[in-house]
């Protein structure tokens, strides 16, 4: 049994941390941060966790708080966690960050996109990104996790098999992704309430979002070019779930079963990728609650292109749940384990 | 490790089942029964089950599935269950039924709201009604369990202790129910579409829902009186949930702290129903995928009324969960197995 | 053509008054007034406006207004109205206050209920309530009118018939209220916020909402007795409308053709009060976009009990639809004149 | 004042038109069509008409129907007006077509995406594409409109001015579009069950819907070259709304003042279409319930293409509202008359 404290309980995927942290077996929260809700019961921010969680909310204090568990995650804004991290702090305790601090390699592509000084540049070499399908053996040893942004982790995982074989045109790659609402945070925004939200859909973010970058950059590695892709979000009236979309013209004449054995090769051994059955597009609702990713794709001859789709949780393998199984890569834990999660339906 | 045959696997109610069922340590699922989609891959009914669940569905043999299984679990319209339940079944078998067909111990009234023969009565005496916070003792030794209405269920256990320790006027009793729209099945019916339940609320089965008649009879058992009260459920464009709000007149002068230590008697070592603290009202969310019953009360004095509020998921305590819950007391299980999910927010 | 001013243009109710008022052919918006959003565009504000409405945001000046327009309407929180009205401006300019300020006769109600010091007491008897359908002749006449609430007016006007002609027991009444959300306001608060909302329904205000003595009030001159009835507001997640249901005792044995004609007699001419057919109950979806209130009743012979069930648009008949139709009756207009709104569905 | 009738006024398009021309001053609706409600009160499939619509439906019959209308309406499923078309009737009598029979001027292209054999190609040469803004001039005189469908108005209009001019590569113009649920019809289908589709995002038709043809056949006359595109269309939890995201090369450098000074000169006097200021992406929600289609691009110095985005109401400009407004245009109305609906909010 480890011991695990969350800065930044309080936010959504913060929140969802909490669900899955409570039904692993292996680990106890001991440590619920909170800067907007210090000494508030926990049960109180989340009327959910009423008779399951009894504590109060701490505050962000990393120093002390390395001292009293195994692992920290930081689900926090972005900087913060890069203005806390030390490595008096890394040396005594793992962390697993899930805002975007460390998950850019170039500090000042991420300087760029977030419009921050990063406060600790030192450690960013040392950071692995954590997408457990992909650096699963890098995860294991690592003291520093940065956990993949949502929009990223689905649009990654599913072109990563065809940019990795060559297989499209990266240049010709646009990623159009569809979000529901809890990925904008908690905060009391106009924007967010729920009768902006309602009956409504809007792109935004537009050739600007900050996940572009992080996208880039790991299909990079894949296809070993530079990638500059288009990438859309877009904000649908739902709690949980992201779709995408992926377009790219295809290099050469493929089969769709070449397609299907490149996709299987990659993922056929992996729990939580489900490249579903012929003429079967993945769907949100399928894989909500879950740590699963959906995916399929369809080679359009018209056109020359092939259309990838992917769908996921954005709270559970696009936040919390591939923290979790981050977590477990790192202290040798079973992959799946707090994660047996099936899909909610309705 | 038992094995457990569903007849009715493919309405929500029998989806739920099998989600719950499928993350049980001691059951395991042998027949998917689903007179709509006999031998069609159960994954391509509920994609959701995508690899986790292989089977085909299977007819409604229940003579044959005695033979295969433990515990039958029939989640099927009105008059189905009654219509096949044997002596020969009963003495191989338990089952546990969904339907109503069991839940009124008067036939008469059974066939009059539900406009129903009963076909096989000589149950109904022996048969047990599941709702096992009430009836624990005898849902033991069961070989038929009536699994309660979801309505009913969220009714009953709010107003249950007031009822038993004679604090409220039986006959001043009104139940304003709101229920997600999972609760209405996954029948192709036009007033179910999308377009017409969304942004939209209305009653339904006003005055002669029923429901009706089921509540009556348990809250009369604890009232040890007759019960005649008025039911209205509503339906809200939501997939999971009931609220129930319930109106009664004081009997006498109560203080709060008084109702408090009565529902706290009641309900104080019972996993599954919270009673919340003062002025923390119930909703629907914060219970969303678990087993829990939340509620809460007012005492009006202006009106001299007090207001009980409780809600649950309707396909888990208010079907699904609570089948799992009297399948485990059945068998000598630890009453929580598979049932300890944390309400997923949002 | 008459001038119009709105103090409070830019939440939810103002915007909806600003939609009528666009298609109204005897009024023009001269002033767009908004402390938060003074010299910013309206149709930047509110984007379904652009090239519609082409004004900027003013402040809440009411003197300079009064010099300006024919008619002010104040969508403005409690209080804001009432400190802002004098006799020099009343004199000069016509007033319908959507807010509650004027509507309790009794200050000390009024007090009481909204924790605020009333600040012109010395209009409130003047103040005529702007039930149209009650009390037509005294709105044409008036200089200020208090514009009903929204739970208000659909509670009310369902209930009064009955209530005037002594045929429910008052003592008895019980109204449970379901919203939408845009009720709720624009205001950026947490508990508002979409996935707060959204898969959700819980009740509030349970036994202190504010609109409690304001129905109590109205149904008192109707029954010539003093009325204290139960309330239960409860918060649906659909952007509009609002649906009752009302319980009540008989007095006596009454026919449902009886009870219907009383329905045609006070309503049979009301063009926005439809009076649905036997067995048919009211859906908010029904009403949305339109200044209809439609309404129904069941006698339940079982319980002696009548339920009242009312359905309408908060923003329209519930906010800007009735207060238009409040302009028209004291400027003369045709009463339905800018409202002859065809419901829109889905 | 005509007279109109409308063949299938019982789909979610044919009650959107009744609700258009109920307030439209020249027409009047004489015939109610509807195969599934034959002798059922208008009112009670629609119960928002109550009160406002007195008819019963009518049959099918178009050749009586010629005799009695000036303007006949088909919102019916593909295949059926074709298969009553003929010259005695369209020498009586205008039609309207809202099916897709009449749109595609390649009759073979027509029976390859629709599977249907095409029952009267006699008159495709002469039916006119109801697209107002760009074929004005035709529909004027035309005795047969192919009104568009609502993902193909939706999308040619939003690139129509750059494939004009010559701006974007044709060949790499990608359209992923989303729609509200009312697009998918009225019928009782599982997949539109409220329960499926909330909580829920996913693609369908991917590479083979049948809007393809006709946005590809329409942008081609614009951009005078085959054109062959990808379109992605996906199912929205919400009733109403299209947001349309397009992607596609330019040509050649091009600044965004250069681009917006196109679209204004294509769009600037039009009515119904919007171009929004800088940076004010789309929303369906600014346009619900009203005929504007909202538009705006984003040069994307990245990757060197424009993203393109488009919104409007599917029922409104998508279906009934183009309707009217084909039917303002070929009876000499002005051509606004009866859309000048201001959209709701929220």
């Amino acid at each position: 049994m480890i011991r695990a404290g969350i800065i930044g309980s309080t936010g959504y995927a913060g929140g969802e941390l909490v669900r899955l942290l409570c039904a692993h077996k292996d680990v106890e929260i001991v440590w619920y941060g909170s800067r907007s809700y210090i000494d508030k019961k926990y049960a109180q921010v989340y009327q959910n966790m009423f008779q399951i969680v009894d504590a109060v909310c701490m505050d962000d204090n990393m120093e002390e708080l390395a001292d009293q568990v195994d692992v920290i995650f930081t689900a926090t804004p972005q900087g913060l966690c890069a203005s806390l991290v030390k490595e008096t702090i890394l040396s005594k305790v793992k962390i697993i960050d899930l805002s975007a601090d460390f998950r850019i390699k170039d500090v000042s592509v991420y300087e760029k996109w977030y419009g921050l000084e990063h406060k600790s540049p030192q450690f960013i070499d040392e950071a692995v990104y954590g997408l457990c399908e992909i650096n699963r053996a890098d995860i294991k040893d690592a003291r520093l996790v940065a956990n993949p942004g949502c929009y990223t982790t689905c649009s990654i995982l599913t072109a990563y098999p065809l940019a990795k074989e060559g297989v499209i045109d990266m240049s010709t790659l646009i990623i159009d992704a569809k979000s529901g609402t809890s990925g904008a945070g908690r905060g009391a925004k106009l924007p967010n309430l729920f009768c902006e939200v309602n009956e409504n859909i809007k792109a935004y973010g537009v050739a600007t979002h900050r996940h572009t970058p992080e996208i880039e950059e790991q299909l990079g590695y894949a296809a070993k070019e530079t990638v500059v892709l288009s990438f859309t979000p877009h904000l649908v009236p739902m709690n949980r779930g992201i779709l995408v979309t992926e377009y790219a013209k295809l290099k050469k004449e493929i089969t769709e079963k070449e397609i299907k054995a490149i996709y299987d090769n990659y993922y056929g051994e992996e729990k939580f990728v489900r490249v579903l059955d012929k003429d079967q597009y993945p769907e949100t609702k399928w894989v909500e609650g879950s740590n699963y990713v959906d995916m399929n794709f369809k080679i359009d001859e018209r056109t020359g292109r092939i259309i990838l789709i992917g769908a996921m949780d954005n709270l559970v393998k696009g936040a919390a749940g591939q923290a979790v199984q981050n977590m477990n890569l790192m202290f040798g834990f079973k992959e799946s384990e707090g994660l047996e999660l099936v899909p909610m339906f309705p």
